[in-house]
């Protein structure tokens, strides 16, 4: 834990708390209300903070019902990526914006906390360009496909965001952004909390799924890794590894960004910002004593 | 036509226009982006506005593919009403908050106009109380549903809405509404565009769908009604029937709360925001003559 006394929700000048939840099919609306009850205290205590969220089990499952298999395409380089058509776009507007979003909002305004849910394509809040050919193999096979609305984020405006956190309202966004020609793209809704994140110099930001935090061993709860010195992150990458890598990579560059500290944290937990306030989890950070400049 | 040189497009002190789209099949990308480069120019020319929409197509044909059957109840006083269940409230917020809410938004970003979909859930922007048990008959039986998500609008906070107006973005609106307890409910989106009108004391507020406007013979597009006096509406509403009835009774609501003139046109035409400002359509108004009071 990095802060033993708790101090944090007592300090005078705060920043923004960005608070990514998982789309996991264990994060549902019980968890929601955690998540809303906690936050209800935190705004009261000053705080204040963005919310982005994932949608990917509702997601999965719509495109299950809709007859809409994944198509994953393993390009020149090795890299798996799911063919998104325009088809399976319109599922993805659907499960993350749609329901998820909204139901997340809900149960937010229910609990007292003013919540705008938004995608990045609003206010073209994040916008990027796509990449409609999509080249590689499928089963063994070289295809080609054409209308692939994947993308990567290339600009965050941050007016609107700012304009509704200034006037007390609790941004709720979720994937996905603005491509040209207004057509939405597939990104990934990590990395918009990370860029988000940065432009706000948050104070924290703190990703939630159904883990207590980065698992050493991801079949045990146990093997959680406490802290990350951002300065020195070697033996916590050596440890790391598929997914988990990934996600060490984007705490380190948020912390280069300018971020104060990132969290890895449990969504299934009773007051779960708060706990991962205190340190439950594992805490990506730079020490004070190893970046003497920052003092 | 109501002005004849259209010099509404001239006036120097300028209200907020609503514009209701309709969610029908025949209204599509190709007419969202007529909307879009309409609503560019309009707002060039330094008018405001809000959108409010349907998607009743597009929940059709999900619901359709859901398989979730569309279940009509009689009530005792022979009022029809579509049972929304949980699964449907569902494919309402996918459909109408999701698909087609950011499918206007992308296309609107694109030609230049800063576009915010938002449900009546956002920001509490539209609340109700829910009806969750519904008796009547289906197919003649007597039945009671226990966990309907209907309600009506008993407020709306425009607090969010003039936010984002005075800041230059364009409200891009759609039911669910928010009920107790954050449950989404089902509100009639002509009722929602109706409400904003007459708290905005909107100068103009159009709805638009996949007909010219009101007709005397649904078959018939030569029978469109020019031209409703608010003041005498009788014979306009004895030639009316069915939802034109409805339609023409929201209207002279609106006229009675203070909106400047209500018109009914088509969604399908080009500049179609333009048009109905015009006077294409059926227009609902108050002569000055006739009411003396409010010259």
């Amino acid at each position: 834990m990095n802060r033993q006394d708790g101090s944090v929700r007592e300090t005078e000048e705060q920043g923004v708390i960005v608070i990514k939840i998982g789309g996991g099919a264990a994060i549902g609306e019980g968890e929601f209300r955690n998540f809303a009850a906690d936050l209800k205290e935190l705004l009261d205590a000053g705080r204040s903070a963005i919310v982005v969220h994932g949608a990917n089990a509702a997601f999965s499952q719509l495109s299950r019902q809709l007859d809409l298999p994944p198509v994953m395409v393993t390009s020149s380089s090795g890299r798996i990526s799911r063919y998104t058509d325009s088809a399976t776009m319109d599922a993805m507007l659907m499960t993350y914006c749609g329901k998820v979003n909204k139901t997340i909002v809900g149960i937010m305004q229910a609990a007292g906390v003013d919540a705008v849910g938004l995608s990045g394509l609003d206010g073209a809040i994040a916008s990027g360009r796509r990449k409609p050919m999509l080249r590689g193999t499928v089963g063994g096979k070289a295809r080609v496909f054409r209308d692939d609305h994947a993308g990567t984020i290339a600009r965050v405006d941050v007016r609107l965001v700012r304009l509704l956190l200034d006037n007390g309202y609790v941004p709720v966004l979720t994937p996905p952004a603005l491509g040209e020609e207004g057509v939405p793209i597939n990104v990934d809704g990590d990395k918009l909390a990370l860029a988000l994140a940065a432009e706000f110099g948050a104070e924290a930001l703190l990703f939630f799924s159904d883990t207590p935090g980065l698992l050493r061993d991801i079949g045990d709860e146990a093997s959680l890794v406490q802290e990350i010195e951002a300065a020195s992150p070697d033996a916590a990458l050596a440890a790391a590894s598929g997914r988990m890598v990934v996600k060490v990579e984007a705490a380190l560059a948020a912390i280069e960004r300018g971020v104060g500290e990132v969290v890895f944290s449990d969504a299934r937990a009773e007051q779960p910002v708060s706990r991962a306030l205190r340190g439950e989890g594992t805490v990506v950070r730079r020490l004070a004593t190893s970046a003497p400049s920052r003092v």
